[in-house]
């Protein structure tokens, strides 16, 4: 198997969430696997001078509006969250903490997490809940939990933010495929004809 | 023939040309004309607190390799301005005073426009370059040109963004089928399949 198509997203993201759904399915048929990489996209902003899509005039209303309807064009369930966006430090070092354990198998506790926030309409940001989850995924509860306190964790997510930025992330979903850079889920076409091709 | 796909673009973006080369085999195929509305971009940033996007850290960086790479996936010539951005005032007045003249024959003059910017580098925010291309796309010289200077077109251009962002036109291209938003040549598939089904 060649290298994993790199896969960086927030919890808070909306695209991130749709695209977490659909990256594995791509991934595979070009017999790669996917490399979970959580971030923290308030960081990004603070180079890039953005903020969360629905706060901003005008993109706010049409990002409410195009989110779902992007959800029924991907065959994706979706409930906008009550709260929202949400602080993503918690799902973020619980993954680091499974990445740890074992890069291979992060995909069940992404994709529980993010159903979690934009299906079942759970706080995520809140520890407890997120433990609880990632718990119902598979995850030791109390290993999940401590993992969100963990000053070693807090640190590595910390270096992996600026690791992520450094390498020109931005946005969520952000996906390196052996090295080029594909921002949204807008760009799985391009996506495909790069892995299947190796360039175009 | 049903009502025509409506079209928001502003001279000076990138994505806006990409769309313009395929927004009108993508309506012929469902029997729909293509209605050419150009706008300011400049002015919806005001409200969104935007910018142009080569000027946005990373984000920046990433638009200037997406934009070429974009252009090989749908296979339309590109070539970066030198200049850029621009103000788009001097093409856009030309295709008003087109759109008063002949509401259906915008076409030509717009991709030759675009083209002109896009693929030959030339500055079509001076007036005299904006006229040339105008009249190479078939138009009369003198009364483009005279059409750039016109107190009524200027008026009836500002009437027209005001309208656009009235309506909730932000970016560009920006595309409205029988009422239903579209952001950007990344949501032609769902255009596609809004138009082959009413929605979905």
């Amino acid at each position: 198997m060649r290298s994993a198509v790199q896969f960086h997203f927030d919890f808070s993201s909306p695209y991130g969430y749709l695209a977490s759904e659909k990256i594995e399915a791509l991934a595979a048929r070009h017999d790669r696997a996917v490399d979970w990489r959580p971030m923290l996209l308030g960081v990004a902003f603070k180079t890039t001078g953005s903020q969360p899509l629905t706060l901003i005039p005008l993109k706010g209303a049409y990002t409410k509006h195009d989110v779902p309807r992007s959800a029924r064009f991907h065959g994706v369930p979706f409930n906008m969250p009550a709260k929202f966006p949400i602080a993503t430090q918690a799902p973020a070092r619980i993954v680091l903490w499974q990445r740890a354990r074992d890069p291979g198998d992060c995909a069940t506790l992404v994709k529980a997490l993010y159903r979690a926030y934009f299906v079942a309409n759970r706080d995520i940001s809140d520890p407890d809940v997120a433990a609880d989850v990632a718990a119902e995924a598979g995850a030791s509860r109390e290993g999940a939990r401590a993992a969100i306190d963990d000053p070693a964790i807090k640190d590595a997510l910390r270096r992996d933010v600026d690791a992520a930025i450094a390498q020109g992330v931005f946005g969520s979903p952000f996906i390196f495929v052996d090295g080029e850079p594909f921002w949204g889920i807008d760009r799985f076409e391009q996506i495909e004809r790069w892995l299947a091709h190796g360039g175009f």
